[in-house]
């Protein structure tokens, strides 16, 4: 089968590698019909992660029908078409139960060292029963526009709506979103569509991103960063926010929100943050903040989330404004890494 | 009057200073009864803050009989015993009625550069309807015990509590409290008689400390650090916990107490991170984690815990196991400097 292979910092080609096979009774195989390529993809592809051997796999994002299965999975059916969060995990252990799935003992990263990409053919998804949430109707029930959201699911949706859940927002409340990626976007309408939160300020300095945070629910806009940026929120909302979305990683960003909470205010940080991986902490104990960060447990949230999908009105897939082939999927990565695309999809 | 004056790293001495008198219409002049020696005083008091100059004023922890009242103070009388928090606040605006009184734009600390310091004989204190709570009965209804733990009230009692609040612990929950200072004891207190908690594991190596842990509600005691006490929290418990508080500020606290949190658990703070003033993000990000930090807002607690300490049983004074007499204030120091004593209140 054919996968794309990391080269080195700007090169992504695809190779043949070994079939997808299944290794362990409870794994599956699934033959991929969409996948993307993630913001944190980058990371390594930019070389900022250096770490990242040249011939690894890549991608953590993908849905497909499922080929194969082994035979201890009970859930998940051969034809099945199914949508795997980007980390694989049993789904049954106490860690699973309290909603943490990220942190499953059973746990890892589709892409990652020894494991299939979704940037590729087919993947052997470990924990199948576990992993895989499978959708009514299968592939005969989805359009593209149906497609699209599915594969958002996987990650970026999740993520935004976790970066939402972690800032503590509930309905009718207030909330901050810095950050107008894949994820912030997906942060303003998991606010908004899931959360039910009143107002929802995007902070954006991008027409383009800023005008899909409206129609994703965002009910004001502010293009401006740092303490201009700050102030700018205070004034639109007449006191600082209590709930702030930090959906970039970077230390701008972060010190943005820390700055720009009121006293006793909560950020939830989705963001990777690569560049500066430490806190200040006195901002935190003077202003009695609440720090929440984490790697979104997309399989906890991915039921309610397929369910508000096939319902329709809830269509996080509008993040991909680019499909390209499988065969161009180092296009796909030049367009991101450009800032061409916000995300682009890749079909197979 | 006299108040104790800071030379310089070891040297505390009672000088001369002017007299405590109103400045502005809501002032009060309050005459000292107790104060006491905080663990965050030796930070300066060992020169490990350089910023303190020579010449400083001393204390924030005070109880004292009110001797005069600015025009505009309707609450407070002469003749009231008032216990007053550690930082002064106008109790009005949004961010006090919030109960983050530290974050009131009308603070200030005692002590602090331009304000009069709780070891000294009277203090001007700000904003005196909106900082003190009257006790009453007054000094007649007040035994020693009972004015030791009314002293405790103005930081100790109260940021301990507050650790445990941040903590998230709540009725029937386990919390484990790293740090067996007055601080961390008081955590336990805190967590024990006042939230409820069922379980409480104190992380103390002091014997001494542990048994008044144990008084103040501690179900177990950890006597390791490190990993080693990571592994033998979790062993105790059969997991790892949800609720921990970190009652030190040091990295080996705080390290351990992230090491210490299962996924989606959540640390509250209230030690100061003078020696690592940042928090690694990848751990937060990794395990799902909430880290919650900050100054006490003593205010915001005082009233409950001023009904609790007359109303008997709830006894955070037991803390001071040592009481000089004001004039001694450079041995009360020393006294807690080499951990002869955990914590000391100086009579006038």
């Amino acid at each position: 089968m054919k996968a794309a292979i990391y080269q080195g910092p700007g090169a992504v080609e695809i190779h043949d590698v070994p079939d997808a096979t299944l290794s362990r009774p409870t794994d599956a195989v699934v033959r991929v019909v969409r996948a993307c390529v993630c913001g944190s993809d980058l990371w390594g592809y930019r070389g900022v992660l250096p770490n990242k051997p040249s011939g690894s796999r890549l991608g953590h994002e993908f849905i497909g029908v499922v080929e194969e299965v082994g035979a201890e999975v009970r859930e998940v059916k051969v034809g099945d078409l199914v949508v795997a969060p980007f980390q694989w995990c049993d789904n049954t252990c106490e860690t699973c139960r309290d909603g943490i799935q990220t942190s499953c003992p059973n746990t890892g990263t589709f892409g990652a060292a020894g494991a299939d990409g979704g940037q590729g053919e087919a993947v052997r998804v470990p924990f199948a029963d576990g992993t895989c949430v499978v959708v009514p109707g299968g592939m005969a029930a989805c359009d593209e526009a149906t497609l699209a959201s599915l594969l958002a699911l996987t990650d970026v949706a999740a993520t935004g709506l976790h970066g939402a859940v972690l800032s503590g927002v509930e309905r009718g409340d207030e909330v901050v979103v810095i950050g107008d990626g894949a994820v912030g976007l997906n942060a303003v309408l998991g606010a908004s569509a899931v959360l039910g939160a009143e107002r929802v300020v995007l902070v954006s300095t991008h027409d383009d991103r800023a005008a899909l945070g409206r129609e994703f629910g965002a009910t004001d806009i502010v293009p401006a960063r740092g303490d201009e940026g700050v102030e700018a929120v205070a004034a639109l909302l007449g006191r600082k926010p209590k709930h702030v979305v930090e959906a970039v990683g970077n230390p701008d960003a972060w010190d943005m929100a820390i700055a720009m909470l009121r006293p006793g205010g909560t950020v939830g940080s989705v963001g990777v943050p690569h560049v500066r991986p430490e806190l200040p902490l006195f901002p935190v104990l003077r202003g009695n903040l609440t720090v929440r960060a984490g790697l979104a447990p997309a399989r906890h949230y991915l039921p309610d989330l397929l369910q508000r999908v096939l319902a329709g009105g809830y269509d996080p897939g509008r993040v991909f404004d680019l499909t390209l082939p499988f065969g161009e999927v180092a296009e796909a990565y030049r367009a991101m890494d450009e800032r061409r695309s916000i995300k682009t999809m890749l079909a197979f």
